[in-house]
């Protein structure tokens, strides 16, 4: 597999402004293309700093990606910091320049104008990836030493163009992923490394994400079929543990999976807030099978909105088996939805007990005839314990829609 | 300010299966200690490929940060790495050495539990960072060339160490952070600059997010004093725009202005899908005014249990000013809250019409007397519109309350 890289650009992604979500795009797109992406680099919007990182990844890498500092500001300098890192100089496009021209015509500031037309500039010799959105373009300069390409910061004009390049030099066999939820590293691990054995010219690794263990394959001189063959096995020795081998989110397969069932779905939630809820509704047309949720952050809401008896909630507490089992009912009931999925639990850092301590969270699921409560003692801090609630949910929801299924 | 940079070690970061979140954390914390963060860059679990970095980072910084593969498993093998790349011999730390004995007797398999007590390993001269939780210890290396700290890579073993560690090492002032919302980046650039061009010794920047952008003043010589002196000046003329100079994010302002006010807030959400009722419970402590929320995802729990009359869903559509304030009272009434916001508007991918594009999102807020809608035509993708519409919503709810506080 050949070396790739990855170059963030961007002063808020070295000073924890804001979270870099463009590089785990890249590098999945890059590594199911069939690089093997080994280095992540942010550097800020400076010029000498962009270069010097260019030239060392260039050196090291059959493919650098670099996304970022292409618009119109004065802090926008990758296009001449590349430039200068590989000696290329930089020529106006004559197509983008005009189309620009016309972009800079709505600027009442002749510098803001000039600004809007140096996007036209592009390195000698490099092919323009044209933007479905925004103005800025992107680039792509191939040599004996492998590609530069230049992609724009803002992801939705980023992903375009990343796909548009990667479908012109994918290489070898994308590596497929196993992808799996409710069980541990070591046992994916373990299960999966015992029937490779059997197979040659497969490259393997497990790669961990809270909550979601995924098994990935390699070709190593299988070949595609090879690669599907065992990865299938392994889904099936996996069992429901395993949730796709399509590389389908867990939300995605709830979804799916509620579509094919024709099920409609509600959530009730306390200490999630409305983030399962969010994890569900990241799927576009999850409105096919998603009704909405009711967020019980109060308890007087759990009783009044959701119908939890107050019996309940002072005989066993907000977090109980029994007030998520109302929780449930009560969503699904108001909501008019086939199933519910209902979360309480103790987030953090405070309101934890010697008998409830922090990370305690009871989940219920409920049907028109059933509910059934499931408790989970979580880790992590407060973000950690709320994330690996929403997967625990949703892990739920996919158990129970498919052991209908079947 | 002095120099430091960010390695993050795992595999699973170069590869697109998990966000890294750890170094924007780190970042903001250095800065925030008066470091100059200027590099990010996440390896895979490779000795050779960690050792390279830290030797390349440690010649061109005065501090650097490297978060992950100190647990117990094979995977982990940033202390090898660091050894070899600064040439220091591991030596077992023996009070470490005798703790993680302990732990691992409870593990049956010999082999997992030598896997344990190699986490007492430190670098020759290192000072140990003990966990709060968790069993990893972190290292620091100081010499005249500088600093190498070594902490875990799960942010809640991670986040405790780095705090001990930079309460040892702060340096110079911090820098001030001026946060601003509803504006754009060049206008609070412009703002700033006009006032600052009165003062000397103060370094400035424009770091923007999402809907978010922040102004940041930098100690060059004029101290702390004066850079406090200075962010109030801008702040004062950025008037409702700004929400925050020390530091708070935009929920924990609307949770602690509500606090202050004594008013309960509830949410209505359609497009965002419950991440508004999430970006709040963020805050730990938000239970003292979030009641809940209400996710109507589908058009009949608008009506069925927020109440929109289906005559308004029928003339005017879900993405309205007249639905979206029918969910803003519905939802105030039945969680019995003292102020709620409502959002509903198209997402996308799908959905969009000529007259009511994808990114149209409506806003309302309401109060015992009173509801007031608020047209925004976002841009970005789903996720992209999805968060500009959640920081929207919380812009409303904090102007709404510190208006009332005026």
């Amino acid at each position: 597999m050949r070396a790739a890289a990855v170059l963030v650009v961007g002063s808020e992604l070295v000073t924890g402004v804001r979270l870099d979500t463009n590089s785990t795009e890249v590098t999945a797109a890059l590594l199911a293309a069939g690089f093997a992406p080994d280095e992540v680099v942010a550097r800020p919007d400076d010029e000498a700093a962009i270069a010097e990182t260019v030239r060392r990844l260039v050196d090291t890498h059959d493919l650098v990606v670099v996304t970022g500092g292409l618009g119109p500001t004065h802090d926008d300098v990758t296009r001449e910091a590349v430039s200068r890192a590989l000696g290329l100089p930089l020529v106006p496009d004559p197509r983008l320049a005009e189309r620009l021209t016309q972009v800079a015509r709505r600027h009442r500031d002749p510098e803001a104008a000039a600004q809007v037309v140096r996007q036209a500039d592009v390195l000698e010799g490099a092919r323009v990836l044209e933007p479905a959105t925004g103005t800025a373009p992107g680039q792509v300069v191939s040599g004996p030493w492998g590609h530069v390409v230049l992609l724009p910061g803002p992801p939705h004009e980023m992903r375009p163009m990343l796909e548009s390049f990667l479908g012109t030099v994918r290489v070898g066999v994308a590596p497929r992923f196993v992808r799996c939820v409710g069980i541990s590293e070591s046992d994916v691990q373990v299960t999966a490394q015992r029937l490779l054995d059997a197979y040659a010219g497969i490259g393997f690794t497990v790669l961990a994400s809270p909550a979601l263990v995924d098994a990935v394959l390699f070709d190593a001189g299988a070949g595609g079929e090879v690669l599907d063959r065992a990865a299938a096995e392994i889904a099936s020795a996996l069992a429901e543990d395993c949730y796709s081998t399509d590389g389908s989110t867990l939300a995605e397969t709830v979804i799916a999976l509620a579509r094919d069932a024709r099920c409609s779905v509600a959530v009730a939630e306390s200490c999630t807030g409305g983030l399962l809820g969010g994890a569900l509704t990241e799927v576009p047309g999850a409105s096919d099978v998603f009704c909405g949720g009711i967020v019980s952050y109060a308890d007087d809401v759990k009783t009044s909105v959701l119908g939890v008896p107050p019996g309940t909630l002072q005989d066993h507490g907000a977090v109980s088996a029994e007030t998520a089992a109302a929780m449930a009912e009560g969503v699904r009931e108001r909501l008019g939805a086939d199933l519910a999925v209902a979360v309480t639990g103790i987030a953090g850092p405070g309101g934890g007990t010697p008998s409830k301590p922090v990370g305690t969270v009871w989940f219920a699921v409920a049907d028109a005839d059933e509910s059934s409560a499931t408790l989970r003692h979580l880790f992590g801090d407060r973000d950690g314990i709320r994330t690996r609630a929403v997967v625990t949910a949703l892990d739920l929801l996919r158990r129970e829609i498919g052991g209908r299924a079947r």
